[in-house]
């Protein structure tokens, strides 16, 4: 059986497009080879502990799951009582990309707020922080952020913070939908913890996938109080893995080295390169500032179609013709050279027509 | 960083306490480099339904997953109503080993008939198979089989179509939780589809992580007018992977040739060479036949406990002194012999005292 | 055991403070006596299904049900796959009222949509009606308006009209909330079935309890089709009643007679003159038109406080200074005469300070 | 509108076939009139926590519901983590008569044990009693018993005690299905509270529906700890009540007298007679000792058909010739005279047939 692709085909609809960095397939194999105590009790995993120790500080224990949607639910669940509710933006990858898994799964509402920029603020927490104690009211017990957000921006360590001391006053708890939380790091210049153990986060859905690995996330828990029921929750969600020294063995080397790091800079630099590039071509217009691996861009819809063609990528919403486009850990400047002057040479085309 | 463990420990706790197969970690690699569409609209996925369709026929439809839990929970959630129920053997791996994911996500019933051997039958279906109409009843509306059974069991193909036969002429479908389903074809030394389609299966759990891959099972619906459906389930169930083509690079490898039967038969024959040997240890007594890669036996504790200290398994039923010993595809002939030398040693020095 | 309370205390909190009205409490002590079949079997329920038809159309069938939330949840349950989720205005009482019980126990997702006055329209239905075919999207199958919306404003037979052809023409159903279905009916001067079965309506959760009832609702389909799964679902989710026949003989002799539009046009006539007093003291707003027993108003906060002492009502927006006064069927012209008298002297000394 | 039916009519089939008692008609007349803060801020709901404390001592507190099958997936899911279980008896009315709605909306697992009686023991719980620590096991972390029994059997205060100190020993807190509680304790002679409070029960479904109410049940907490989520697990379950009074005034006018105990001892009285006189016939056995009001009789199912064209009553086990014969609080001697005539005489064709 030798069936395989064309492995030189690269676009920039999304960094789960992409495959995975040589160095965790690497750290796959090493993994291989003898028995390990199954579901967790492999030393894979308990060196995974250490490392996120050492990442997040001494509290912090990581719970590795599947993937980003299993992650966000457990982990919400994990903060709530059967009655809680989860303060998030309304562009929340919880609350528009994951099927109702949370409100279905996890049994929980969510409570909505329009963001001008996918972010909340302790003002737009306000607007739906209340109702305590009124039974009548779904409680509003969590808030969930996401670090960088789905519109490709970012919160500073000191907004984090702002919104973690609002929501601990108020007693909520705080969650932190890090499926690119490396973006945000890498960018802002800081170390993981600086935006969340530092910023007062309690739980943590720790990314894997989106950068450059084949299939994991963590649920990271940085109060200690917090991890004793998640391995209850883990399994009875369906997220325990058996082998789950693969899983531990890829977030070592990601999160136990600077890989994290690395990758997740290139993949910003590239969309640097690009949102600069897309600034100086007439008739484009950003819609976000590009501050992690996404540019989302306002263009005219046929443009955008006749550039799907050479290149696959996602309307973000169509009928305000903005896209996204994403860089990976493996896009290269030559990808970005010849998708802007692709772009180039179709906006030409079209302000001549 | 360069974390590794000791590659050389054996035992014969589980078969998922075993790696890799060298081919799968290839298929792996193979399947890596370039950009493939996120979440199986890859073309590893499309050659996986090609596969499918070779090997149970032409209506079979394959949804990749991560574990056998979600597995079984997203078929059976598929063939029932709401209000639904399902008939299984209260030894079923649905019924004790997933803390009550059927019931707390999947929503579903589980009506659990007590067997002698883990297998069902018409007659012990017909001990939960009635009250349909009557609200007040969770109405039985499926059937779930294993094969192999958790007792190291096996279902002949006309017993399987004895089955479905009367179900389907009851009213009710039937899903076959195939985590071993391997092991039971090469054993029996028939096709898959014998097991299965051709038996008039409806939807099976398709094992992988069990027979030498890294990770990922498929749902195979058998009937058409049965994959609808799948696709909105999985997702709300939280078991569709983003970089779906390595789970599928792994499938195909496994069941796109023939190394499905190879590590399953070798997996049966060192169980095979074990039961033999063990049946000839005075005060050790087989518990079921070994007819797939797991031995059920019964000794002393004090032994078992003994022998464990060497070679790591699990208690079955600790108060009646029974023990599993599985076997997997790494498994060696060696390792075999060591287990029966010290067991032989350690049961002459009980006799003795 | 004499307790008791003082019954000559009324306020403006809810339709739901007040009690039963005697021809209900005497439909109850008729229905006393002998025994009939429990959990719906009984003559009573039988009759009700006449009711049904007759006010409803041939193709009505009701399912008597404890509550408002109950109804609303296994209405649209019955509607929708479990990937399924429901279009709603923001302000509906499934969105806000129900602890989510919706999306906790109905397992369905709410589309919510901002609205001027409580009721969507087609172009705001929009706004969420997109995205079937991606299982990343909770898939928007069903629509839920409420008649007479939590706003006290009303749809007229052709709006409702036009949202039921829309949705149908998109693959989605539509339910009514009809907890106030009466008083839309009474107020518009149209039979209940102009609102429901002539307007396309597929199911109804119809009101009894805010109408005058002791306790108890019904689910009405009005698609034969409909009807089937209903007496699983009302089982399955706790509101299945066992001695029915006393809910049932309430909603006969609410919606077998004439009671409920007599009793609903009394509430309405009393909204009516608390409004138009209302609207002629200087420094008190309309909110929102009344067009059903709901006063919508906007006042200083320290008068309605001081309001408050004396007649019981709820803040709608304490913030924006906006309080709901509702009238019941109970209410009589010499509580709003001493309501607006003490509401008149309030904010005149309220302008004298 | 004078619908109505023959009230002359009654038979064996269940308690709730019968109607109102007179009082508590009254009772309900009484609470009518002006207003009061629905949703269980009424004076009514208030008293009845007097009489609750009063009944089973000062820590009680009580949390009126609609239902029996309500009452106990609420009581049960408040002791319950996510991943709790229960253990019961597999004849328990939750395991059995409530279309798995404990599994389904409660989201826990029943460990389900065979008893000889319906009753339950501690070597019988300790079937189902392990696994703790193990995220595989759904944890059984709550015992449920029912008194009396669904077979119409009884504990002893002793009994229970015996299981609510095994029970709490190992971790578990015990729930107590009391749909026919006043039963039990008019059967044993004992108050209320020594079958519950003083038996080291921590929770109890209290019934009221079964002895002559029209419709209600009461949550009742035993230790106050337990009280302070229930308010939310009531509402977000839908079975908060708004105009709560008419249950409440029922409830206090059931267990606030001796009501209860007068109808229970009634009940209980018609069953014995019965009873008595099912023995002395020839071919008819009593399955169950009758301790309460069931009597569970076998006899040839002919003659059991041929019955029950004269008076209602419920196969048991119609494979086996079992039937259950319920009396109910309007049972009257002559009933039971009559039915007995009637079973003699069918016994006696059949004998000499």
């Amino acid at each position: 059986m030798t069936f395989t692709h064309d492995a030189s085909v690269r676009g920039f609809a999304s960094d789960n497009y992409s495959g995975v960095h040589p160095r965790i397939l690497d750290a796959i194999a090493r993994a291989n080879g003898g028995h390990q105590i199954s579901y967790g009790e492999d030393q894979y995993t308990e060196e995974l502990g250490n490392v996120a120790r050492n990442t997040f500080g001494p509290e912090a224990q990581i719970f590795p799951v599947f993937n980003g949607t299993g992650a966000n639910v457990i982990a919400l669940q994990s903060l709530l009582p059967r009655w809680g509710a989860v303060i998030c933006a309304s562009s929340a990858h919880i609350n528009v990309d994951e099927n109702g898994a949370p409100e279905r799964i996890g049994g929980f509402k969510l409570l909505q707020v329009d963001t001008p920029d996918g972010k909340l603020t302790p003002a737009l927490i306000d607007q739906e922080a209340w109702g305590w104690g009124d039974e009548h009211r779904a409680q509003p017990l969590a808030v969930s952020i996401t670090q960088a957000t789905e519109l490709g921006t970012l919160y500073t360590p000191e907004e984090i913070k702002a919104i973690t001391d609002h929501a601990h006053k108020l007693g909520m708890k705080v969650h932190l939908d890090g499926s690119r939380l490396s973006n945000a790091a890498a960018s802002l210049g800081v170390p993981l913890r600086a935006l969340t153990t530092d910023a007062g986060v309690d739980i943590v859905s720790l990314g894997g996938t989106k950068n450059g690995i084949l299939l994991g996330e963590g649920i990271l828990t940085l109060r200690s109080e917090l991890a004793k029921d998640l391995k209850y929750l883990r399994k009875m969600n369906m997220q325990l893995g058996s082998k789950m020294r693969f899983i531990s063995a890829q977030l070592i080397e990601l999160y136990g080295t600077d890989l994290w790091r690395e990758l997740a800079s290139h993949s910003n630099a590239m969309a640097a390169k690009l949102s600069q590039a897309v600034e100086e071509i007439d008739g484009v217009q950003l819609v976000y500032p590009t501050q992690a691996n996404g540019v989302f861009a306002q263009l005219p819809t046929e443009v955008s179609d006749q550039l799907r063609e050479h290149f696959r990528f996602y309307d973000w919403d169509r009928a305000a013709g903005q896209v996204r486009w994403m860089c990976s850990f493996d896009t290269t400047e030559e990808d970005v050279a010849a998708f802007i002057a692709k772009l180039r040479e179709l906006m030409g085309a079209y302000a001549a027509a």
